[in-house]
């Protein structure tokens, strides 16, 4: 197969009609190893149209007998410490060890102008080369909530795709760090060599969801301060409430340099620990399943209520609401309250 | 009144019953200023329980006729930027240039542990002691999507409580900034002073919805390094796309010290600039309808698919279903399935 890493293929959109012979060949390209089929894929269940989402289901109801289990590592990082290159450098370890390895990246912030991350892919260009690699850039139009259906598909699809190991990236410190936590085995977190004071205020609330503290840039004249953080962070998080169901010794704070390469061996060899105990615990089953309850109270509330709207003819009731909330003519809890109503009249009939 | 606004009393939701002659008497102590009132109506429309909600429902139906309007700013920054020193600072200014302060915090890195950002106010003693100052730490457990919900009606609340300026603060950047900005009527970055390669990053993704990008610790020997920062930043402003319906000259790039307070009448009169230009343009208006219309969006849905469990006792069927999804039994989409055509079925009735 020739170079369809980057390819993001939006033709499965316009395929018509996309039958169930469609969905079974988008299937067996994906459990084929083909890159583009689980593109178009991806392409597909990023969808918002109705129809689009029936046959996601299908897909997803057809790839989720069949796949594999892989390694779900959530990584998160402000803007700057440089994920890029740790992505491009352990990437590339992990394909030398004879891994496939796929990357989806979650970026809410780029919701405003409707960017992607795709310019981040010029900064992997050896991962991107690889045909053991999948790189996968967010959707153009990320919704708050949106990043756990979505992506939690997505590692579906790439797992059935044979990737060994998958890396769901996410930007900065707050509710995505905490939607990727939910659906992925392991979470580190990238950081910069900082001190002081600096240094208070992070430890607070993101180490409470990180398994593994990665401080990265420790080369040049950055390693003094780097060796600094790490044994700050070795020392505080000795103090901190571990999380629920990890190993001994975890989280753990590790120090590397993306750009040289070093400590990236450690790294993954606590990434391995980390995770054999978590199966050998049982643990990696409790949480799968945790995450199979989520997400199905998650989805089931919003397909209920689209469906009733449907029977009911709801729709126009709910247009005219709406144009009364904009404009002021009813507040926001007056126009809940009257659909909720006329739901109720409907439902007694 | 004595300092009462560090109670955040639970009382009110063991009253009983909490019937309209109680939500008058809040609702009357609210629009009197109480600040015990107004904690207790918080700590109301924080309540999960169905009664509960009924009766936030009816408070905020009788305050929304009543309360005044606010300029709400939006505050964000990494851990360790100095946000608490900040509010402190500026909150002491608008004080003394007489006007009624309210702080809302959206914290949801704390979730994991359940703890709060209570432990800021140590760093905020002089606004905390402050009878025109209202600080209200983040719930204790915050769930994703929960921010809007809850924060949207914890500022008509303190609207209806007479504060002129609402503070809502959060910690990060990704998809809680997002929420907040999309609730208030301007948003400030606070940064820390960072050079080079470091800023690269930051730049992208987070100024897309910052109107203010305020670079803190102007003072001692950081003093170069933030004025460095603050030219970097103003050079990048001009080349990046504006956000829609924003005042000619912005975002912009402040450096202050929350320190010494240098650069704070600087911030406020930006901000005061800013809101000038909203009102007589139309856009806060605009902007607030927008508002109005994404919460009913939001909250429909949940409020329709809730009541329609009700109504044909679906519960049990659900309860069952998350059972076989957690066991492993049916995939979380076959589950989503099953309660869908069940819900199909009764509706034929």
């Amino acid at each position: 197969m020739a170079n369809a890493s980057t390819i993001s293929s939006s033709d499965i959109l316009n395929t018509q009609p996309l039958d169930s012979s469609v969905i079974n060949d988008l299937a067996n390209g994906i459990l084929n190893q083909n890159r583009r089929s689980l593109a178009q894929a991806i392409t597909l269940i990023e969808s918002t149209r109705e129809d689009h989402r029936k046959s996601a289901d299908e897909l997803i109801k057809i790839i989720m007998t069949k796949r594999k289990s892989s390694l779900r590592i959530g990584l998160s990082g402000s803007p700057g410490v440089g994920k890029s290159t740790f992505i491009e450098s352990f990437g590339m370890l992990l394909i030398k060890s004879g891994f496939r390895v796929a990357v989806l990246a979650v970026d809410p912030s780029s919701r405003e102008t409707g960017g992607s991350i795709l310019g981040d892919k010029t900064r992997m260009e050896r991962l991107t080369r690889e045909e053991n690699a999948y790189i996968r850039p967010s959707p153009n139009k990320m919704r708050l909530g949106g990043v756990e259906a979505h992506t939690r598909e997505s590692i579906l699809l790439c797992e059935a795709a044979g990737y060994d190991v998958i890396l769901i990236e996410t930007v900065g410190v707050g509710q995505s760090e905490i939607a990727v936590e939910e659906i992925t085995d392991l979470f580190c977190l990238l950081i910069a060599p900082a001190a002081g004071d600096e240094l208070q205020g992070v430890k607070r609330g993101i180490t409470e969801i990180a398994d593994l503290i990665i401080i990265n840039k420790a080369d040049g004249k950055l390693l003094p301060i780097a060796s600094k953080t790490t044994s700050d962070y070795t020392g505080a998080l000795r103090l901190i409430r571990k999380k629920r169901n990890t190993p001994p010794n975890f989280p753990k704070a590790l120090m590397i340099s993306a750009l040289t390469g070093n400590g990236l061996e450690t790294v993954w060899a606590n990434i391995q620990k980390f995770s054999k105990w978590q199966v050998s615990n049982n643990i990696r089953t409790l949480k799968r399943n945790l995450q199979a309850l989520s997400w199905f109270k998650e989805e089931v509330a919003e397909r209920a209520s689209k469906q009733l709207e449907k029977t009911f003819n709801l729709e126009p009731l709910k247009k005219r609401l709406e144009n009364d909330v904009f404009s002021g003519k009813k507040s926001p809890i007056e126009g809940i309250e009257q659909f909720v109503e006329a739901m109720k009249d409907k439902l007694k009939m």
